[in-house]
């Protein structure tokens, strides 16, 4: 059986990772998508264990003291991370295994499992983030100048990625099949591939 | 422009080298094969600069002192080895440069050329080595054993390649494939992607 790997798939705002890990995971279904757990209320159209694992303030903080969260964040003063165990066994039954996270907390799973593997997508420039982040509408001025500016503190840590793909304006499938590549070749590794060996002693 | 990458394509008698080399060409044709040079006389199909370079004892042996060979070796009383200015030229115009090289010759380069990519190829098992070995009915059965031992002990030096790629009877073009995805998931690390910040200052 082939080894599952970890794959954490990161970027700023803007550069479409939700997007393109649909994309992936619509061409590929045999890959799993981790789910993360949040304490917030789940929305209307929002199902538990599809798109979070809703879980209680007291639960979350049992589960950081106990080790079993491979990253967490605040964020509105509610909890989000990355539970450890469903990671754990999905890949231990052979399964890659996709985290879509935020950058901060793709660095602490980096550190956690080292031979996990870092992707980073990119928007191609400045322009075209600028104009991802005001064509969602939404925001005030004063957010979308922040949320520019984080995005490039963010994209300044692509040297501590593994791999980073850019995401064009209307190549999500690309871009996706890029991503698709580097989880392939990855298995070819002689790390993964030692066992060849046994076949010739 | 895209930077030209190296990679080392290697294996023992029987991996099926050269004809996945000779396939991943035809489909990608952009990329650039390595020509090796050599001072044995051309046979009568042979064409100098496309088959080897031939040249003499004296230019290969002063190539050697000038440290202008990146690997060679010699067989049966003549030199065979890879120019390292063709190499160079070729990735510093931003291609791809394959070496199809034996095991020796491949370690020798890794260690030269510190980001060279080995990609080693190896039949799926001993059994169908031995076949291979076997079915080209040419060899006597001293000379298949000797082989065969000299390729189970090629294939041991395995984790020292970067990837490895089983090539199994009649799948020539997929075992090609899969040389080209590592090629192009390569190209994505951020050791050769960096320059993107540049986009967002």
């Amino acid at each position: 059986m082939r080894k599952g790997l970890l794959f954490i798939i990161s970027g700023p705002a803007g550069s479409g990772k939700g997007t393109v890990v649909n994309a992936l995971l619509e061409a590929h279904p045999e890959i799993t998508l981790s789910i993360s757990a949040t304490t917030r209320s789940p929305r209307p159209n929002e199902e538990n264990g599809v798109h979070y694992h809703f879980i209680s303030k007291e639960e979350f903080e049992k589960r950081i003291e106990n080790g079993k969260m491979l990253e967490y964040a605040t964020y509105n003063e509610n909890y989000y991370g990355t539970p450890e165990k469903e990671v754990l066994e999905a890949m231990e039954a052979g399964k890659d295994v996709i985290l879509e996270i935020e950058v901060a907390g793709a660095m602490q799973i980096k550190e956690k499992i080292k031979d996990s593997v870092a992707i980073m997508l990119t928007p191609p420039n400045k322009e075209v983030l600028e104009a991802r982040l005001r064509g969602r509408g939404t925001e005030t001025e004063e957010v979308i100048k922040w949320r520019l500016e984080r995005a490039k503190e963010e994209i300044m840590l692509l040297p501590q990625y593994d791999y980073s793909v850019v995401n064009e304006d209307g190549l999500i499938d690309k871009c996706a099949e890029k991503i698709y590549k580097i989880i392939e070749s990855e298995h070819q590794r002689t790390a993964y591939t030692k066992t060849i060996i046994e076949k010739f002693i």
